[in-house]
């Protein structure tokens, strides 16, 4: 991929070098895999920048386990141990986040993804990382747990120099209207449509 | 993402232990980011998964290193340090593969293409790698320098199980043909139509 060079400048008044640095809230939507992975892989770039990446999975099984994990949380050990890097941290909902009372007590997911996002904004307002990848965060805003032109509101006013990435089916549109970059992957084929089933290293 | 379930079940004789472990030839094309970050995202599911990981990047500058090529570096020493993940390799072109005694002669680029793809099957029918990355591999076949049919007749006659994975634009409709997997990065939304700038951490 080169380096790119925009067509166009605008008119915004800001230098070349600000505008370059201009914070991101990035979205990977659509049907087909390739949503989380690339937010991981992206991850892998701010990690080898130094960049301080959290992690925010919104998923309700704390059993469901990604090999990106065990390679984020390696990466985050060995930037403690050899200061390669930059510190890495993988939040999963699950139950109930680790920094959360409510683990495992009622199963309330709705409850616990608004925990979620609570904790998000409140890391946001202190400028805790430099990028937020907050993996299927689509759904909790989908099903109205949390309000999708609040988060919209709330992340393009964000504070500092924070990226985000965004990844599951069916943005909001509201988050879509106030994203930089918004990627659809769109299936061309998928393998399940031959009757394969998911299988580990790839689907996990 | 849940652990597929298939709509329908193929009348092909295979059991399902053997349709769930079939290789699969996967393929990211389409005009957004994504399609490398994503099959490096793929790649850290291997590593962790105990699969022997192997990239091929098809780019021509050797000073191009993206943020992944680090972290799979040091994801790669570190299982040879605690047996952690799988073994991995990142192979660049540049201007020519560390293997190849071309290195910086001539610079006849389509050569030293043809020379990784010629390396790619060596180590296929050798079945040396679980997972090849060849990143940007779309780019040498479009411009003709390697054959697409012939790609696509090897890939789809590779011997026991080896997974692939091919990215770049303009994927060459024979490889799509013969591909299990084929996600599209549409493009919604960039930053770069407002003006902006590739930045560090985002772009590489």
């Amino acid at each position: 991929m080169p380096k790119g060079v925009p067509e166009t400048v605008p008119d915004d008044g800001l230098t070349t070098r600000q505008r370059r640095n201009r914070p991101l809230l990035m979205v990977h939507t659509g049907e087909n895999k390739g949503k989380s992975t690339a937010a991981f892989g992206l991850g892998l770039r701010g990690w080898n920048q130094g960049w301080n990446v959290a992690v925010f999975q919104f998923v309700k099984s704390a059993k469901w386990k990604v090999g990106e994990e065990a390679a984020y949380v390696a990466l985050g050990k060995l930037h403690e141990e050899t200061g390669a890097g930059g510190p890495v941290q993988w939040n999963k909902m699950g139950d109930g986040w680790s920094w959360s009372r409510k683990k495992g007590e009622d199963e309330d997911h709705a409850q616990v993804a608004r925990d979620g996002w609570e904790e998000i904004k409140r890391r946001m307002l202190a400028e805790e990382h430099d990028l937020y990848i907050l993996d299927e965060f689509a759904y909790p805003v989908k099903w109205g747990w949390i309000d999708a032109a609040e988060v919209a509101d709330f992340l393009k006013n964000r504070p500092g120099h924070q990226h985000v990435v965004i990844t599951g089916r069916n943005v909001a549109p509201e988050i879509i209207e106030v994203a930089d970059l918004v990627t659809e992957m769109t299936k061309i084929k998928h393998p399940m449509d031959a009757g394969q089933k998911g299988q580990r290293g790839i689907e996990w």
